[in-house]
């Protein structure tokens, strides 16, 4: 017995496009994200995909990739659940600035340990910050203790995991087959915890925006393999691009 | 304490445009319906209504209406439920078929006694007609009896009625402020059932498309006011418009 789970980064969002630390702030696609989110749909619609739920996270960026995938897949109907869980990773008092300002500013090493280190997190956001997501009424449920101010990807791991184990992996397990439409950090996230990819190799992953990723599972929820939907070539392109956004320019 | 509930009859669909007997039949909105449902959220954000929870039907159009709706109120974080209950009327044999030629044909007050009658329903679809929805994998958790073949506005009551009892009532009672995107027969029948209208005087009520309708329960979810948001010329002519589609042009 295999079970298939596909995962899907939410296609190009205005900050993305503008190079800028976004984390937990709720921008939108782009037209070109919007494109990429049909796109998306219609490949997994061509590969005969046929899903039981959707997950995504809170952010409007991943809801709207995961709406236009459904509605070009004809499957608009599907249960959605939406979870802050899969949220993007927080980026702290990074949130809002061009990653190459920020590269030329204080050095793309430190930019990179920012982005793609497994334990170093960016400075925190301050009480009073405005960007701080307590008042959002979207987070309203959660503790205080929850609701990051800053993550590091191992912050970020911590609290996928538990939608993983508790939610994610029970569905699978009862057969259902599911679509899971996040971000950059927290689909690198369960790709680390599924591969078993060590705390140094994580840092050169980069998965790209709008491209579905399909995993084959054996009973134990080990990967026998995955792979891309797509042109492969498209998708080395965009995992590339998403490396060098951290480079001072 | 008072309780608030707003109903939304989804925007123009392309049969709404074309007058033809929609019932199961998953067709999308026209640009029309798309414009009106934006709209409709930009009404419900001018009014300051915050909302918990939304609750749409499985067909296409009243979830459009609901996305459009959530996007433009910067609401798309909103927990969705998406359920059969709240579906249109199942119209049986009449779907697809024009109503005017309908009305041309059998006599308009044939076509308003089944478009409007309480308890008299179209004639049934029958075994091994594709419009059945058991083949579809959307309704698959139904059981037989539960999948019409035809339904009369009484019947959509009796199906209606489960998921105001049992899902959307306990909620309401939890305080929760609630969305329900909905269909013009379905709607019918969750107004005729909170406001007591008799069998006879549900014939002449027609509810719009794509605008809000705030009800005010007191603790018992007894009624205290209703009212329509937005400029009340323009939700009469709508309803009117509605009451015009089964006559004969």
């Amino acid at each position: 017995m295999t079970y298939k789970i596909v995962f899907l980064r939410h296609g190009q969002s205005a900050w993305n496009l503008e190079n800028r630390f976004t984390g937990w702030t709720d921008v939108g696609l782009t037209e070109q994200g919007e494109a990429e989110a049909r796109q998306a749909g219609d490949l997994m619609k061509a590969e005969g995909l046929n899903f039981d739920e959707a997950h995504t996270s809170l952010l409007s960026r991943a809801i709207k990739t995961l709406w236009l995938a459904l509605e070009n897949m004809t499957l608009m109907w599907l249960p959605v659940f939406k979870t802050w869980r899969l949220n993007e990773r927080h980026y702290g008092a990074l949130q809002g600035y061009n990653k190459a300002e920020m590269a030329a500013q204080v050095g793309e090493a430190q930019v990179k340990l920012w982005r793609r280190s497994y334990d170093v997190p960016p400075p925190a956001l301050e009480d009073g910050d405005s960007r701080l997501p307590g008042s959002d009424r979207r987070y309203a449920s959660l503790s205080p203790e929850e609701l990051p101010r800053t993550e590091c990807l191992k912050d970020t791991v911590a609290r996928v995991l538990p939608y993983w184990n508790d939610v994610l992996v029970p569905a699978v397990r009862a057969g259902k087959s599911l679509l899971v439409v996040a971000h950059g950090n927290s689909l690198r996230a369960l790709v680390k915890h599924l591969d078993g990819i060590s705390d140094q190799d994580i840092i050169s992953l980069n998965i790209p925006t709008g491209v579905p990723l399909v995993y084959e599972l054996d009973s134990s929820m080990r990967p026998i393999s995955h792979r891309y939907l797509g042109d492969p070539e498209q998708v080395a392109a965009a995992a590339a691009a998403v490396a060098n956004q951290g480079k001072a320019r």
